[in-house]
């Protein structure tokens, strides 16, 4: 049997992959879609790389018939999320793509976005959607909040190794370098190809970045204490793709392990031989990420790297995995198609 | 039941887009792979983003055991095709991806290519792969050549026009733009990077692109009479995609009509509504082909777009999509990916 | 001694080009820059790539001291700029980049513009600013208006051919593929890296680009009566250059041999040798202009390519040429830059 | 009066860079160029965008004719190098462009590059050729060696902190992300664009790239002890341009003011306001390196940012500006281009 999802927001790109994805997904079907400033629009002109599929025509969210509906992908900006789900009616399960349910800590959440949240009991509900390390509360949750492209890569690097304590958590540098699409389908003038082709740098350093709060939440947690760690995130001129490249303090050997170990069950995350790296683009289109480990020419110093797609496993097939677990379906369903190369 | 096939010569870009649509193809497993330079070795070493497959190790062609398979995909170099074909047992089903059995005459094969070809009688025996336009040959055929993928561009916006009789099928004017992994992953020095990368030019102009002599079979076998079209490639900076710019002269409309009348029951052909123009993008990744039509201001003369993939439509899909009709499987069976944007 | 100029318009990518050329133009000296919604910004806020020059300060073009300035570069938006010209001061001699004054007709610019022009007694003043056909006129006009980028890469493949009579001005097809730099740093959807990596596409074609108005205007003009051309504009994935591919029916060697007559003396244009094709990667970033000429196998059919970077042939390059005209100085001072590649 | 320089590997991609710099270089002048495997041909069929310069032809180095020769570029392979420089006579002044003579140490080199150096007395006798900070000593030498672009990348960050003493010497992590082009026109499979473009990766990571022997030798020498970074580079889609990202443990303002005390007199150095960082957009295609510095949120934590471009201020333009002291012109001669952009 088909379960049914709605996505709203659907007229960006962690939308449109949405739709993508579930496109030969053989367990769900889209039944509504939402886009406020494409509203009557057919899916087609938005996206003209989905035109060959049937799909509902975009509505506004409040002419959505939710009746049916057994669960709803979010993808609509930060900030607006948060008012639409608290208003969605409370029996609909619900994904959230945004920033808007990461953090567990109103204070925080006010601290990091200016602003008080506007729905802070179901911010304390919400089950943060780092699949392979919350994959028993997603399974039951009511709304999964799915994490950050650039936060879900460094977790993926660091999670194990700081569970399986070999590293030292107070000596830790995330390098990372993001495509464009995680910036979405804005108007802004640094990312016109004029402007990013031939042109790395670096944005949001010195600490503001905001998946930094996912960072402090999720590292303080599995250690037991604060942890902050140090990121400085750069634009490539590439659409799809976030390497981060992990600065670590621990044995290169005793990290490996540690990654070996802890995803050795995971149908989505590879760990490669020691002393292999991954690219960017051998994960582009899909939900797989990718970890090297190597050793540094200074004994106890390890350099970890991550790679995955940040529209697919860093966002929109994150979502859907989760959905999968919530739904009762395979985990994998509709995921396992091999990324796209070249 | 699921059939199983080889691919031989998996080492190169279409070998490698072979295996990620097989990778999730219903009804198709792969059971060996060769791959000369490289026996001995994983895919996973010469294509990463292949390494969450569990597939059979690179051999030397004469290493693998066809006991079994059902059909054979022959990925290999022009030239080198022909004579592993030849040698290949009779019983096997053959789809091959090179130019060697595109041409039917042996005198114009040895004219484009420069030497009399290796296995004549089998250039009589082979079944041209454009599928929408042979299709039932190919269900029966035990030999099908692969088209090549700008051959298989320029045919899709013009074969319904001279077949309707709507264009002059003296003048044709074949503008083509062409992503860089058509030229495969060989090491030439204007496939580099710092080469192509702000460098869009033509090549093989004048009418000497080997694939002129597709366009020249096909098209005076629709119209009855020699037919030979003007063609300029050009090599743009993208990795994927064809963009055909078509000049015809004929009346817009009809030309819009007779491609929609044509591709109405096509699975893979999108015609766009009349004065809508495809882009590359539109189709990264997939097996659709999409068209658009707009008039000139001139009465009488029209400009056709076409853009497909040349890996996936333009070569490895096609292939697929032959193979599915020559085993009795659903045409669209492993193709109906959606296309990847951004 | 020393020319002062000054700019208006100096933030949008036509400015700043102007600004770098002039940076080591040894008779030109930028005594004021205009930038509306930036004033009272300095150009290094602005673009950092030029934060190395000691510039005035970005003000509004009121507040501009036109006092002492020889000549004015107008890099304004289409329709603000012939406002802004009217209401120079009579004596100053300008060089517009705009598409103002490129149409002599009022009624022509009407049609092509949707709306009357502001100042139609300085269209009729205006000089056509390609230099190579215009350079008497330029040298005392008041008023140049640089020309489009696209109508001059078409123009030089085809001005000398309609000169000399070689070829059949009724059959003149131009398939024009342009980099992104030339549609300025606006912030629309389509100018976004993730949009048009990997996504080459046509525009504005059936004969609606506003550049056919000048190619309408210069080769009736050149041939004595009305001529129309065909032309397609494409949008491919790179910043800088333009190539057309213009298709013309003609005697391939008499082709060459008109271009090579031509443009022999002239210090900017190359005639490459007969067969070979210039890519845009030859001239980028450089105020040449490259050519090629091959025949098609049919008899009598030719094509010739024409490649120029837009931001400096195709713009402010072609500026700084026409403004060393008008101030009496060596016509190749500050333009002998050689391309940069890779 | 015109100094006569020769260069020796005038066919790669360094070898065009210096042709390019001089050709509008007011005192030099090129009398004689070496390509061993394109010997005969012009420039112009070797480097299509050199096309409109008078430029003798290709001969091989034993052909050349030194006499009246004053200085000569050697932009060969490494290990080439050394064996061609050894045998050229003894009174030549030579900016030698490869890796041959960075290392002072014999033993160091063979370390690094796996073999004995075959001239150590010349070793001995290069100077270093990071401007900068050897301006004295290369003023007079004989042969010049010009830097790593890497090395002379995070020289350029980190000397003047370690000069000052503002930062822990044993806590430095350089990450650099590098255009292809520094790769050189070599056939190898990482560079083509096929596999570039959407790839970023790592490379020689661990402290494996040789460029970490000159950065061993220089800071070892600035602090007065063995110093050794940690340092990770990676290929990225540009063609272009490095981006070092230099992690150090020091006051965020002391460090700033480090860069600008040493840099406030250097014409090609450039240190942003404090809390602004560069791009490889901003220096592109020019002699300049742009510097900027932010501070973590943890105390005590700094990013240094450094950008230049590999081919000028990392290799080419910088030979131009050791070969301006060493023949006794203004140090900035025929290097003040500004960057292209976009």
């Amino acid at each position: 049997m088909t379960s049914k999802a709605a996505i709203l927001g659907a007229s960006g790109y962690t939308g449109a992959e949405l739709v993508r994805l579930i496109a030969t997904h053989p367990g769900l079907e889209i039944t509504a879609l939402s886009g406020e400033r494409k509203a009557g629009m057919e899916v087609a002109q938005v996206f003209p790389h989905l035109g060959h599929l049937d799909l509902p025509t975009l509505q506004r969210i409040e002419e959505i018939d939710l009746d049916g509906v057994d669960l709803v992908f979010c993808a609509l900006p930060h900030a607006t999320s948060q008012a639409v789900i608290r208003d969605l009616p409370t029996g609909l399960r619900i994904v959230d793509l945004s920033a808007d349910f990461r953090l567990r800590d109103p204070n925080v959440y006010a601290q990091w976005y200016g602003k008080p949240h506007a729905a802070p009991e179901l911010q304390a509900e919400a089950v943060y959607g780092l699949t392979e390390f919350y994959r028993d509360s997603i399974r039951t949750a009511r709304l999964v909040a799915g994490t950050g492209c650039n936060a879900a890569t460094g977790q993926y690097a660091l999670r194990p190794l700081l569970e399986a304590g070999v590293i030292d958590p107070d000596r830790i540098i995330i390098d990372l370098k993001a495509g464009v699409s995680g910036a979405g389908r804005a108007l802004k003038e640094n990312l016109l190809h004029a402007e990013l082709s031939e042109g790395t740098h670096a944005y949001a350093a010195g600490g503001t970045h905001r998946h930094l709060a996912e960072f402090d939440q999720e590292f303080s947690a599995v250690v037991g204490r604060p942890v902050q760690v140090q990121f400085t995130p750069h634009l490539t001129p590439m659409n799809r793709g976030i390497l981060a490249t992990v600065y670590v303090e621990g044995d290169p050997r005793a990290v490996h392990a540690a990654l070996q170990s802890r995803y050795s069950e995971e149908p989505f995350l590879r760990v490669l031989p020691f002393g292999t790296l991954p690219s960017t683009r051998d994960v582009r289109g899909s939900n797989f990420a990718y970890l090297g480990v190597v050793g540094d020419r200074a004994p106890g110093r390890t350099v970890v790297v991550a790679a995955l797609d940040n529209l697919t496993k860093g966002s929109s097939g994150q979502a859907v995995q989760n959905a999968n677990l919530m739904l009762g379906l395979d985990e994998t369903a509709g995921l396992m198609q091999a990324p796209v190369f070249p």
